[in-house]
């Protein structure tokens, strides 16, 4: 029993199951004791304050480049960095194929991309839009052996969804090989059919991303990969669930047993579709896909959350500017709201949002909010226990609240890239104040402090998560033929 | 009030909503009269007798070209013949569209195979499977506003199946003219990924047929298509329901307040995923589309027949022979069970099968038989009040049926051109002993009598059933953007 | 074949199932023919008229005197008066047992106020309040083979309410003899406690008649009831259904196959716990019991209605004044909403009201009116297919509609003994003009033109409808034991 | 930073949340560190082993005396050493009211019968059969803020038993000062009745248990309690559930938001009805109520569990003998069925057979077995975080499993006073060998090695489980003058 480099002391500490008042032990990054009288050769005082583990955002488009040709305003730099001044200490971004292209390419493009780039740890998921036969006999096993264990596959956009069959194929290889699979789950053919009708009216406004964005495109697209998921029993994780519809689905899949996952995202809950309808161009602002749906949704979205239908609450950071090249406006100018991109930036106000609209007005308690921005993000996608908790000897990746401070957000107190944000003037109560990764302060007072280039790459396990639950509708001797 | 050519003296007539004892008079081939007391020229005696409307068979494939290039065993002649031998007095059969015809050839092709070869009246369903320009701009209007208003489209089969898109611009049609859309829906890629890795797996047997059809293939296309008609507000018929999981989907449609109608078949109450197994090649004279599931799952169909998720009760009569070429034992030597044409014959024993099993075992009572045989057929496709029932001003299609009588089904008694039938050896209990058409005796003590070629074609109107709830996702202004 | 002593020609004429141009040929009282071209001695010219089956309202309460000692406005001369100026030609009304009474002297006591008094034919529903070993081992089987086929429990007043095992012996006895059980839904317990403590706050007003008979009560005890019903395989009918969750709860049991029946009336569909609130006492004349819910609800009642979770609509016509002693004024000013008579009057605008908001609006078709209002009470209580159709042989009970005129309904167009109408200023399109009862023209021109006391009393055999559907969760050796 | 007492050393710690490497430092009988390399007077050597928090039986009957006046076989000394020998740590039993007595009496009368006999901790939920104005008005507020904070209520049982109001007025009271009810939910009177019919054809074995316990019964009353908590906006927990149709009931209100939570027990995963059809009186030691259900039953049970229906796995434990006075065979030669004294005992074997049939053939993972064995026991009850995790802080109530040992349950090696054990024979892997309580070793080499009367009484705090969610179905203003 050494002494510890670091100790937090007097904090009041939360796990996603319990809280209780400890001193944590710090040396070598990592957490080395938990106690109740930990001494240590620096000491940080966190009487009064919530001692967290660090946030995990496990839905983050950084340094990547849209189906349109736009980049993102954040790259791992201004990322990572606004990521951890909103209390998260690992992301897991995008490493996105386009057709054509190896993904073992990709994949090391985008390492060269994050290189010396982030403040914080980070991991990539996969996105597949070529389901090759290299890539599927070769390529994609090794990566998933590598720890590239998850990948996140559409119904929609043209040049990124697949065929029901190419996700048949893409499901079949992850419970194979045990990886966890994601979900961008919109009907195409409705959202394309919507939007030329829309188009054609010459309604080329915000509002029409909201209409043929359709509630029931995505309910439709959400039961038939649940579909999917079902026959081949592959667990399956919905991102960025918006409507009350698709949500309904997800319950149904759970209630019955299914391995199905939910995630939902803070645009979800703090705008509506009246948010698209802005003067000019400014409902551009708010304009991501799956869209906020009507305000009364929101309510049906909490109790998701409440309710567990969602296992994991990320930003779906996607940081595209409102003006210059490449812009919304410049998109809404060029032509309409099908030229815009997509997405809007929420790295880092997700937590702090959560905490103060969740925990602080009693709709979840400490520990599911703990487990719906951290843990829950770990278990799924193999990072658990070294990240997504405060135990011994996992990474000191601990975020140091301020349950009081009153803040107000702006674009100005952000730390992204970004030219606004959609959250302007919304007030929150607590803040992450001080983050540490790996034991060290990366964020004091609320600013960044610590060198850019720290962060690491998280090579990721295999997830319980994605083992197959051993109910096929088929006979063992069936399943054997049809699987492997 | 003058005399009657024919009276049908002291039975007891069943509409879909009455039970009561009446003479009918027949003057001019129509129902003149229904009385206490009525005097004819001819008269029928019905003591002792069901006189019931005749049958109406509204999925029956004659004289078609299947997609794999075989022919249906039975023509007008004979399909007709065995239909009216087993009660059913109206048959609507498909005009099916292949890629690249025009839809008015095909009409007046599928004309030339029924003209003069009909012993029953007849209509005609359109099958749209390349719904081009032409087809759906002047085509297809056209033919509804000449009494061709219903339509079916497939979501399988690569030679008929239509993406989610051609289904919003023929949903929107149909919309728009007033048609009836029906829909085989089953997920294409599931099937066509499974029966490719059965295939792999060298299972090439008929059971092959059955799971590669599953259950969930058939629940996903259904809820699908419910989705895109709840989008935009179209009624839909789903036909050749079979598995309890699609019927929920139904169910749960229906009890929202979806126009979805639903279609079942005697296939799915009588046969099961064992007859899949039977010894030899004698499993494929059970294969069809959706195939029959697991015993147990019949139980749900029957519910779904008594609590009204099922319109309508039709044959689905796809008589592809057993023998001989173009036969399925044939296509099971050529190739396995892809190779086999998809289809049971059932349009003798349709109505007689669910009368036995349904009305005398108490599962549903007579005024229900009517509509699920007959009334809603008429109903639903546009023929009320013309046919499907017994009323004043109706044309005098009637089933006398002796409700006491048994008989063993076997292939020999039947009248279609088939070599075989799935129900050989089942017995029943009540059969319609005289059939007419029109006011025409043209079946007598069980056989034909009548002239080949007196059925005369029918044009349908535009269904009530077909006119939109008048609910839509959207706001008034950006319907009228979207629809017309 | 002879002539007909009357002759309604021309008239456009309803079934529950089918629409078609007849002439209807009347004799003796009865339908004696439908026909084309009939001749009679009279003749009404029913041209451009709709003429359907006269209404049954098969919930109605006249000369009743209520749990409060007070008697309704209607006496069988004045309701029955009402019932036929509005379309209707048969009414079941109540012969209510008070506790400690012979049910066969409550019979007969009826009897003597119907007899000689009623405008139009006339059943009588018992109801049970004190289960005794004489009424359950003698009268009540008695009764049911005399013609008193149906009975309605409550689940709540404190004069009229069963327990939970008397609701069981309840249920057996209607099983063995046949009898269809109606029960009022409502948890007792919860109302009362809820009005005690509205009560304690001072709240005296009618709109704690609303808060305290609270949907939710209304859910509980329907789901409990079904409960029982399920338990012994027994059909039940649910009466007077006011909320979603109630609904809902009948919903689920019809889609497992359970023999469910649901009841709604026109205050569910036309008035809201707004008008509970009107000034003064205003509020009191919509009071009933289960209450009108929020305007919100109504819509749910309707999908209740178009989606077959209703199977009639009934006006549970409770005829108390609001001036004068006993009236609703006179118990608000003596104990506020507590004493105030439940009921509001309807048996008058019930079907021209769901012609003219349901027909005509679209919502339900003429059949589907037929049947809610008529066919399918007669075939729920044993009256069947003498009433409740236009069919030979059943009475010439028939409503000629013109469906066109237009009328304001007031209080003094009623002819009822009320002095108030909730409906006061409503616009309908639509009314029963001309109406018959056993051939008879009783109303003419929206005028009662017969003689009281012509109408006769019904014997109403046991229904199919309360046969079991042969589900019971016991053995069959255990079910004997059990049952009988 | 002072040394530690004693420290286990090596094992594998899981929580509700996490899993992961650690010694465990404990000083004064509490957890005061967790970390990599602790020194300590003492060690226990865990490498290879598991350890997890000790178990909560938050279900037990011991020292109670049946309605019927038969007491259970176990004391607090005998079952508390067999609670500890299973791996738990705490056991929460009843201080039962009997009708009559005054509730601080009961209190009194239960200490007396715990103190100085229990090898472990141990707290008290009343049982409320009496609420009289005495009781409501000032014991039970009383002792809910003297730490006896969950109180358990009946809906049958003749001596039990509370009428829906006084249901409600207990919730009510429950909602105002912040305790936990939990509610044994069978109808009363359905079972009454069939228990009556059965006696009636001389049923009297133990099947005739299971059949008067029907599971609609259960749902029933299941429901009924949800909809009063749901209209007072009042947590409830619904214990020892056991049938399908009641989990699907607590499933719909947890999807809706509300705060009802689940309870089920070893009997209702391990025992079916054909259990209770065993020869001669053995069917009787398997019956409970409610009663273990058809075998299929079983997958619903469990299903419940890993789906998040049920939040605590509890023994119910209620040790009534089979042989001897008052034991089940006198109960069965007294009077059949009846006159049996209901209860299985499970204290020692619920956690062991949970994690071999659980955890090990991978059901649930190791968090979720220690959330449903343990800590969500301490925070529906008020214990947490003191009891039912490891942290620092908590009480140093800890089992270390052997995950690998096989044992074959019999009744001789069970602890408890029992002379049977319906699990005879069952195999086993993995066992708390070594169990600790406020740091000191009561269960060595699966031995009891404390002295009884060294467990203390836990007063408990109001849990935050018990707090009303916020949403009443009254506007605010009413909600006031119907609460307080």
């Amino acid at each position: 029993m050494a002494g510890y480099e670091l100790v937090i002391k007097g904090g009041k500490v939360a796990t996603a199951a319990d809280t209780f008042m400890a001193d944590i032990g710090i040396r070598g990054g990592k957490i080395a004791a938990l106690g109740d009288d930990l001494a240590g050769d620096r000491v940080i005082d966190a009487r009064g304050k919530l001692v967290l583990p660090g946030g995990i955002d496990s839905h983050v488009h950084v340094a990547q480049r849209s189906g349109m040709g736009v980049d993102t305003a954040d790259d791992f730099a201004s990322g990572s960095t606004s990521a951890a001044c909103g209390g998260t200490t690992t992301i897991i971004s995008f490493a996105a194929q386009q057709r054509g292209q190896s993904l073992r390419q990709v994949v090391k493009d985008y390492h060269a991309k994050a290189e010396g780039q982030a403040l914080i740890d980070y991991a990539f998921h996969l996105i597949i839009s070529d389901p090759t036969e290299q890539v599927m006999g070769q390529e994609l096993p090794g990566l998933i052996r590598d720890g590239y264990t998850s990948f996140k596959i559409y119904t929609t956009y043209d040049a990124l969804k697949l065929t029901d069959r190419q996700v048949l194929d893409v499901l079949s290889l992850a419970r194979r090989e045990g990886a966890m699979v994601m979900v961008h789950a919109e009907n195409h053919d409705i959202i394309a059919w919507l939007s030329d009708k829309l188009v054609q009216a010459g309604r080329m406004g915000p509002p029409s991303h909201g209409i043929a964005h359709a509630a029931i495109a995505e309910r439709e697209a959400t039961g038939r990969v649940i579909s999917m998921g079902e026959l081949l029993d592959v667990p399956l994780l919905i991102v960025h669930v918006s409507g009350c519809e698709a949500i309904e689905e997800i319950r149904k899949a759970k209630a019955r047993g299914l391995k199905i996952y939910g995630e939902t995202c803070p645009q979800y809950l703090f705008l509506s579709a009246e948010d698209l309808e802005k003067e000019g161009f400014d409902g551009a602002m708010c304009m991501c896909s799956p869209p906020p749906r009507e305000a009364a949704n929101q309510e049906s979205v909490w109790t998701g959350l409440t309710t567990g239908v969602f296992d994991v609450f990320s930003s779906d950071h996607a940081p595209y500017r409102f003006e210059g090249p490449g812009g919304k406006v410049a998109g809404m100018k060029a032509g309409g709201f099908k030229k815009v991109p997509n997405g809007v930036p929420g790295i880092e106000i997700r937590v702090p949002m959560l905490f103060s609209e969740g925990v602080l007005k009693g709709r979840i308690d400490l520990n599911q909010f703990v487990a719906l921005t951290s843990t829950n993000h770990a278990k799924l996608y193999g990072l658990h226990p070294r990240k997504g908790t405060i135990a011994v000897g996992a990474d000191a990746d601990i975020a140091i609240w301020d349950p009081a401070i009153e803040r107000t957000i702006t674009h100005s107190m952000l730390h992204d890239a970004m030219d606004y944000t959609p959250y302007e003037g919304r007030k929150v109560t607590g803040w992450p104040m001080t983050v540490l990764s790996r034991g060290e302060v990366v964020v004091d007072q609320g600013e960044p402090v610590a060198k850019i280039g720290r962060g690491q790459f998280l090579s990721c396990d295999k997830p319980d998560a994605a083992r197959p639950r051993g109910h096929l509708p088929f006979t063992p001797e069936i399943a054997k033929s049809i699987l492997f």
